[in-house]
């Protein structure tokens, strides 16, 4: 698959975090992209999710680069504001940009005091190394608790010709996005008007990042950008809008799941289908209660076919349903049926459920044409373990 | 203290479970008590969830009797209304009791069937058994998960004399009550109009049950029923009720907060104080959000003074707040002051933290009167591994 072009990537070590692996990135688009991004809805936005959006605000839709650290989530700190504005200054000076366009994201601990030298004095060096192979670098360097980069790719043909895309995306733990995720950046090489940028970007997330959790907790810095340089020299026609999205959308669902699946201390990952709801916000909140029921994921980290919790958390979401019109399917096996115990081989089941993939499928009888889908992981040790001593 | 006087208690093992220990229990009233009772708000209520609300309405809040087992929740089962209903036939048979006086409650695993002969056969022995000193056996029967039994008591004087109130409850896992916890029983000899005990067992609920949360699974089977039999001859005066309201709702908070601290695998109870909200309901929802956090629950575990999750954790609860308005306290340390960190000594605070109890207060700065307590525990391996082989 061939990256989009016109983007250029370079990652460093700035001293940010403690263990010496790159920790600070350069996104930087040849000519100015249009951008649009999705944010947390935390009421704590960190100081690089405020700034981000100004900036988008400020030139319209208009971005040459993003700066992106991790190990400092330069949230919750004294200097915050102006760290974040600093050092994008810094940024726009050396790739002679208006400020404006260049768009900060942070990730990793919270509440700690970012040194903004560590990154303006790492910047020219970053800068000379910036080039069209750094891609893999930097979506390495973004990873925090994450055990394995996470890329994904795309390809449209056109009228005109060929449009790429290409996304990184990094997060593990206190991941429920809620119209964005942890970090995300989608860059595509079409020509496309900001509202369509926007619209992508918006409906993108709902598929993707805002279908996914690993533990019910939003962070504080959640940003996904996409961005659109129109290197490929194509302007997509009005009625290929549909495929590009649909292209931009594929890659942020594949990223979306590679989270799911590398969520802390995750063995499995876990797709929950929902159908037959009143709505698809009804399936939705259906799916999300179940993919956070902490009695599920330790049920499907024991490869345990507990049924009886998925439809006890079911029946949290708030969401009226008869429990008598309830199918529940695991691995494909029947295991309830009208909302009681369906037969099925115990022993079999549980093999089914020792692989790296659990599918849980939800059906309410009737009428209804609610559908969502849902992505988590299981529960295991290490999610403890990996937790109750994050920052020491 | 001594126990309210006019009720019996008997325990048994009626095979239910897998292991031999007691899991059919019986609490009659000698003479019929007035009673209340709140119950989940789970959309798959099981049989005898749905049984002891029509009883109670069908004797219009008298009771003669609590049949309770453990180590099978009655939900989700083919013939579970059939079972519950046929087992309160048999008690009422024996207890020479209308049948409406008899108030099911089942706690265990879902979806199984509930072979009613189990019940049926060993309630005659069970009858006989019957004795005042039985509290403490009952208690112990109705444990699941549990690792001791819940009791507490309390004692008032009015001027007519003294009523006493007995309480005992289980619970450990799939535990956010909502307006009921899992199983409850409060037991006083006060002689109450029924208005009061609907509204003392409701009131009551509200500062208890639904003040914790171990998992943030509401159970199918929660039950809290107060019953009030009048046996100590005491007729409180009007004036008087809010001192018996007072001392029904602190046994139940002692209850809920031993709930808490017995939280499947848990080592520490977590209490959290949140001040300064918009109203209380709002306070209680930030309280809620954080102590379902599964990050700031691992950091406790881990005694790490990590308040950065706290902020974050406030920061999804859908409340409006000013993130420069918030105040943090662990142990009674200042941790956060205006939403930045405070000067406090890492070493010191983990060694507080080391402790049975943490206590995390918030604090939203301004003019707000919404408070609210809430307890929930800490989140250890051993969630995990209790939880990934439940039924196996």
């Amino acid at each position: 698959m061939n990256l989009p072009l016109g983007y250029r990537y370079a990652s460093t070590y700035a001293g940010i975090r403690a263990v010496e692996r790159d920790d600070l990135a350069l996104i930087v688009s040849g000519m100015p992209a249009t951008a649009a991004a999705v944010f947390t809805q935390n009421r704590v936005p960190a100081s690089p999710v405020k700034l981000c959006r100004r900036h988008l605000a400020i030139s319209r839709g208009q971005a040459g680069a993003i700066l992106v650290n991790a190990g400092n989530a330069n949230c919750a700190t004294r200097t915050g504001d102006a760290v974040a504005l600093a050092t994008c200054k810094a940024a726009a000076k050396i790739l002679r940009l208006p400020v404006a366009q260049v768009l900060p994201s942070s990730t990793g601990v919270i509440g700690v005091e970012l040194d903004p030298k560590l990154i303006t004095r790492a910047l020219p060096g970053l800068a000379e190394r910036l080039s069209e192979d750094g891609f893999g670098a930097v979506a390495r360097a973004i990873m925090t608790t994450d055990t394995q980069p996470k890329e994904a790719f795309g390809e449209v043909r056109l009228r005109r010709g060929t449009v790429r895309i290409a996304g990184m995306t990094k997060g593990s733990g206190m991941i429920q996005p809620r119209m964005a995720t942890t970090l995300g950046y989608v860059m595509t090489d079409a020509n496309l008007p900001l509202a369509q940028v926007k619209r992508m970007v918006r409906r993108g997330a709902e598929r993707s990042y805002n279908r996914v959790s690993v533990d019910g907790d939003t962070s504080t810095n959640d940003t996904l950008v996409l961005l659109a340089n129109g290197a490929s020299g194509v302007r997509p026609d009005p009625q290929e809008f549909a495929a590009v999205e649909e292209a931009v959308g594929g890659v942020m669902e594949t990223l979306a799941r590679m989270i799911a699946r590398d969520g802390e201390g995750a063995k499995k990952l876990i797709t929950i289908h929902v159908a037959g709801a009143p709505s698809d916000d009804a399936a939705t909140r259906i799916a999300r209660t179940i993919a956070n029921s902490p009695l599920v994921k330790t049920a499907v980290a024991g490869s345990d076919p507990n049924w009886g919790r998925i439809i006890c958390a079911a029946g949290n979401a708030g969401v009226p349903f008869d429990p008598g019109k309830i199918d529940i399917d695991m691995q494909g096996v029947p295991v309830c049926r009208a909302g009681l115990a369906a037969e099925f081989s115990e022993d079999g089941l549980k093999q089914k459920l020792d692989g790296p993939e659990c599918e849980i499928r939800l059906t309410i009888r009737g009428r209804g044409k609610g559908r969502a889908r849902f992505w988590t992981c299981d529960f295991t040790y290490d999610y403890i373990r990996i937790n109750a001593s994050y920052r020491t």
